[in-house]
């Protein structure tokens, strides 16, 4: 008994529980690979904030249990009331190409008004009350569409107010901590850095506009992002079923 | 037809938009009236967010109406669900005292985690589809409750945050405020500003646990310090039934 006891008081001591923020894309499927690889208590977060679809809440479930996550929740934040995006609204429509050059250059329909601002927000509370110091995003600023709430100085800037804003700012000397394994990485380094930790990307979805079934539209600029790093890879795309 | 076009063209370009976090209580009823002061079209926002009581959400609509604003909007985000905080869980209790002398010294139970950083998160995000550059919040650093994210330094890393995440922040050169005129002011010097601004605060409401008619309760610390601000200017609380 006094064994089991010392056990449960190790494992305790040396539980690390994190917040990670889940969409049911690849991005986010690695990046709760990278945390799991890492040792945390993994404590997945998704949100059901308006988008088009319903697939990824539900691809996003399943690559929490499957991935041993230690809890998955889904918060209700309705961001289509405000409007102003192409993922939220219907009657703005998905801009779709044959070609991903133009990505980057300029902010995108598909950007949701501070979207990442509330996610992060809402992770903290969370952290809080799990008594979490980490939080693990899968923001990238190099395959991404553009979205200023994607850039490592947003990142920087989220963490220093993170910690001005909670007991933990107050009390503690050790600070919340927002990760970003991916910020620096390619969607290829991405989709290999997964591949290595044993992601299933056949689970992941990354299209803005999926159909009914949730099938991928392969021409939205996540679609086209997600087929060059499989590409670049030399790699077939495991959710892809135009593949050969 | 041309006049009126003018005056429309004239209207538009000296229109103001601002976004004001408005709870039912004293001091977001206050920042309102110093926002329309000074020229805003306010839009008011509150929140439905697991409060033990609903009747701030009408007083909130109430004085938004009473006090010109151009629009209001509650918006639902269950910050109970994540727990840790007597004002949204039951079964923590709110502190009742007869005395103010302790509050401030540490974060008490009512803290809500991260809730001022979920609000004004919200509050980012509808002011960009409003095209707001402006948000107010009644937080007060000197007669407040403790609570880590009603202090400036936590209020200017927001608004640092705030310009890097959104599309103002990377088009436009001007910034995104967080307006905090409250912040240095004690509870009788918010009232006294309020007053002359024509604010009726037999409308607000600041206690923490009210009764089933929303009659505060004039022992948690939200009470005490209005009371205190009410006694400092000799006035009279037009929302206290008790008072002679």
């Amino acid at each position: 008994m006094e064994e089991a006891g010392l056990e449960k008081g190790i494992q305790m001591a040396l539980r690390k529980p994190a917040v990670i923020l889940l969409s049911g894309g690849l991005d986010s499927a690695t990046c709760l690979a990278i945390a799991r690889h890492e040792g945390f208590e993994a404590h997945t977060l998704a949100f059901r904030y308006g988008q088009r679809h319903q697939h990824e809440l539900q691809l996003a479930q399943l690559i929490s249990a499957r991935m041993g996550a230690a809890s998955h929740r889904v918060v209700d934040i309705d961001l289509a009331q405000f409007g102003g995006s192409a993922l939220t609204d219907a009657a703005i429509e998905v801009p779709k190409s044959e070609r991903v050059d133009s990505i980057g250059e300029t902010i995108p329909v598909t950007y949701v008004p501070a979207r990442n601002t509330v996610f992060l927000s809402l992770a903290l509370a969370f952290a809080e009350t799990v008594e979490a110091k980490d939080i693990f995003i899968g923001v990238n600023a190099l395959d991404y569409s553009g979205y200023p709430d994607c850039r490592p100085e947003f990142i920087r800037a989220f963490e220093l107010m993170a910690n001005l804003a909670t007991k933990a700012g107050v009390q503690d000397t050790q600070a919340m901590t927002i990760h970003t394994p991916l910020i620096d990485l390619t969607k290829a380094e991405i989709i290999s850095r997964g591949t290595e930790l044993g992601v299933d990307y056949g689970m992941t979805l990354s299209c803005y506009d999926p159909g009914p079934e949730g099938v991928a539209c392969q021409r939205c600029e996540a679609c086209l992002l997600r087929a060059r790093g499989f590409a670049t890879n030399g790699m077939q795309d495991p959710a892809s079923s135009s593949q050969p």
